[in-house]
């Protein structure tokens, strides 16, 4: 994993949740969605068959931890689960808690609506809760 | 697997390509991009979270095999992959060739551009390609 750097947008777009096993989970900077983002620390990934085997398992089952996490604590009507990577090339996954009352529903939230920033209480009071959630669910 | 059946909107929108061990492959009615859709033979299943872990290691292994299907055939700059269902619920993957020339790029494809009506000769040809393909790297 040596080399791996966070790309710049990706980094200034998000708030750092957790590290699990092969992913940084990191929270957008959207309070419109509960929206996280996986990205696995492999240098110069770009798609999921850049995988190996094993790390490929190990991505499946973070992103099953982060759809179980924001599951649990928003009971979202939809998870929304994406790897596009148009605009940032780095493999990064988006895991985006959906609901019928959402502010883009039911378009994707790409490019649906300006980011609505987060107050400073409301994002420490999320992370935290991700944070809780992630670690139960990975021990 | 009893019960499932493709839900009306996919089979409206798609040609079918081929079953998989899990999967129904189709290919999206729309020749802006090579666009595969693949939906799990299982009845009521909306989310990943629904599948057992066998099916969702299925799963993977056959977006792996739709993934390399498109980058074999049409050696594309991006490849996205997603499952969305926040308008037709039933659970189901897009696997889309992404270029740089293409009409949507660097948009996601959904909502970007009205689809493009492929003609009889050029969807015979592209589903012939794709079938070869899977069947090789299925085999």
């Amino acid at each position: 994993m040596s080399g791996f750097q966070l790309h710049p947008q990706l980094a200034a777009d998000t708030q750092r949740v957790a590290s699990l096993s092969l992913c940084e989970v990191l929270l957008m900077n959207d309070a419109n969605y509960p929206w996280l983002i996986l990205v696995p620390r492999i240098a110069d990934a770009r798609e999921l068959l850049d995988l190996d085997d094993g790390d490929r398992v190990r991505l499946w089952r973070e992103i099953d931890l982060a759809s179980q996490a924001l599951r649990d604590l928003f009971t979202p009507d939809k998870l929304n689960i994406a790897t596009l990577g148009n605009m940032v090339s780095q493999l990064h996954v988006h895991v985006i808690a959906r609901f019928k009352s959402d502010t883009a529903w039911p378009k994707p939230v790409w490019g649906a609506q300006p980011p609505m920033p987060y107050d400073d209480a409301a994002v420490t009071e999320r992370i935290a809760g991700l944070r809780a959630r992630l670690r139960s669910s990975a021990a």
